[in-house]
C-alpha cells in the first residue's frame, strides 16, 4: 500500500480515529444535527450505509477460501518494522469482528472460540490494513502491536531458531527471528552490552560508541559521500553501498540516543499520513 | 538473530556456501586429501557428522506440534525486507526437505505431495534461517528469493487489500502489503511517474527529483541535524524525527539512482556476514 494512501495512521497506544474499511456513517462520530429533517436524512443515510457496508463485508468473507473446517490462516505482522508477530486461524466470525474492531481478532481451535488478542494482556494488535492471498485462503493483519505479542513476554512468538537447535546453541528469547536492519540493531546493541563487560573482541562498531565526534564525523562524510554518487554520476552500485554506510552510522547514533529504528519508522508513518514530510516542506518552501 | 551471527549471506542467485545447520562434513565441499588415512578418516567422521546430523533433524521434527493432518503453517518472509511471501503448509518430510536444501518446500493439500518453491519457475527462496513459534506449530522460512514468488507474477501472494476491496477500489498487484520503509519507496516513485504524466499536486518529493543541488544540500543538512541532537544532547524524539528526515530525503536519491532500499540492505546483510564493516573499519583505522 503506498504511504500516501494510508487510511488510519495514529501514534502507538491512541485509538484509530481515521476507519480506512468504514464509510463514514458507520464509524464517524456522531453528528448532532439540530433540524428534525437533518437528523432523519442522517439516520437514514447511515441506516443505509450500514446496510451497504455489513453486504460489502459479507461479498468479502464469501470470497475467502476457508477451509474443510471453515479457517483460514492469519498471520499478524507489525506494520512499521515487519516482524511476523504470531500466526492464528480466523473463521468468518474471527475476520468479521477484526474488520468492525480493528483488533486482531483470531479463533482458538483448542477452545473453540474466538478470542481477541490483547483481552487479558492488553497488548492489542491494533488493525492498519488486511490482505489476502491470491489464493484467499491467507490473511495478513497488517498492524501495530500495543507491547509484547507473545505470552511469554516476547515481542514475537518466533524466538527459536532451527539453526540454533541443530548446533545445540542455548535458544535465547531475544533470538527472534530479526530481518536485516533489525539483525543490525541488534548487533549494535550486543557491542554496547560488551562495552561495559570488557569481553569480546575490539571492533569499528565500539571504536564509534566510545568516540562522539569520530562517529558524527563519519555520518557527515557518509553524507556527503551518499550525495556525490549523485552529483559525480557515480554507479548504481556506490549508491547502494553509502546508503549502507549512512544507515549503519546513523544506527550507532540511535543506539546512543536510545532510539529504536521502529521509533523513526513510526516517525515516518505519521508524516506521510498527514502528508506530512511533503505538505509541511512545500508549505515552507512556498512561505520562503 | 544477531546479524553478526548471520551464518549464510551470500549475494543473491549465487548459491549459498556456508551451511548454518550442518557440521561441516555434512554440506562442506569436497577435500581432496592425498593420504589414504587421512580420506579414511575423514569419510568415518563423515558419516558420524552425518548420522549425528540427522538424529538432531529428527529430534527437531518431533518437537513440531504436528496437527491432525500432520501439517504446521510455514510462513516465508524475505530476510532482507520482512515481506511476507507466501503462506504454506509443511508435513515432516516437507520441513527436513527445507532443512537439507536450503530452498523453501512445502506440502501441497490439494496434491498431497511434496513441492519445492520454484521448481517450475526457478523462483526458489533459499533459506537463511527457520524459526518455530512458542506452540510449535508454526513457521517461519526466512529467507531471499530469487525472483516473484506469486504464481501471478507478483513480488508477494498478498496483493489484495481488505481495505481496497471494501472500499470498491480497484485492486492492483502492486498494491502490497507493504510496511513502513516500502511504502514510502513506493510513494516516491508514484511521485517521480506524476513528473512525466503531469498530474497530481505539486509536492516536496517532486521538487526534490527534479532539483539534484537542492536534494543534495537537505541530504547533507540533515545528517548535520542529527549530529547535533547527538552533540547538543537533544531529547531523543528530535533524533528519531531527524534520523526520519535522512532516511525520507536519502531515499529520494535512492529513486534518482534507480538503487532499492532492498539492495541497499543486501550490502549491510553482506558485509555484517563477513564483519564487513567493523573489520573493515577496524582495519583502516589502526592501519591510518
Amino acid at each position: 500500500m503506498a504511504i500516501s494512501s494510508l487510511p488510519c495512521i495514529q501514534p502507538v497506544r491512541v485509538p484509530f480515529k481515521a476507519c480506512s474499511f468504514f464509510p463514514a456513517g458507520v464509524c464517524g462520530g456522531f453528528n448532532n444535527k439540530k433540524r428534525i429533517n437533518a437528523v432523519v436524512f442522517s439516520s437514514l443515510r447511515k441506516i443505509s450505509n450500514d446496510i451497504k457496508f455489513e453486504s460489502k463485508v459479507d461479498t468479502l468473507l464469501d470470497s475467502i477460501k476457508w477451509d474443510d473446517k471453515g479457517l483460514a490462516v492469519a498471520i499478524a505482522q507489525n506494520v512499521d518494522t515487519g516482524a511476523i508477530l504470531m500466526q492464528g486461524f480466523v473463521n468468518r466470525d474471527a475476520l468479521a469482528t477484526t474488520i468492525t474492531s480493528r483488533k486482531a481478532t483470531f479463533f482458538s481451535r483448542s477452545r473453540a472460540t474466538l478470542w481477541t488478542k490483547g483481552e487479558t494482556s492488553n497488548n492489542f494488535i491494533n488493525i492498519y490494513d488486511i490482505f489476502v492471498d491470491c489464493d484467499r485462503d491467507s490473511i495478513i493483519y497488517l498492524g501495530k502491536p500495543d507491547g509484547p505479542t507473545c505470552h511469554t513476554g516476547s515481542e514475537t512468538c518466533y524466538f527459536t531458531s532451527i539453526g540454533d537447535l541443530l548446533k545445540e546453541q542455548d535458544v535465547e528469547k531475544t533470538n527472534l527471528a530479526l530481518t536485516t536492519l533489525y539483525s543490525l540493531e541488534s548487533t549494535i546493541s550486543k557491542r554496547e552490552l560488551e562495552l561495559t563487560g570488557k569481553h569480546g573482541k575490539p571492533s569499528w562498531t565500539k571504536r564509534l560508541l566510545l568516540d562522539e565526534n569520530l562517529l558524527c564525523s563519519k555520518i557527515r562524510e557518509e553524507a556527503d559521500e551518499l550525495c556525490r554518487t549523485l552529483e559525480e554520476k557515480e554507479d548504481s552500485s556506490c549508491t547502494a553501498s553509502e546508503m549502507a554506510d549512512v544507515i549503519y552510522h546513523a544506527m550507532v547514533l540511535l543506539r546512543l540516543k536510545d532510539v529504536k529504528i521502529e521509533n523513526v519508522l513510526e516517525v515516518l508513518r505519521r508524516r506521510f499520513s498527514q502528508s506530512g514530510i511533503e505538505e509541511k516542506q512545500s508549505r515552507a518552501s512556498t512561505e520562503s
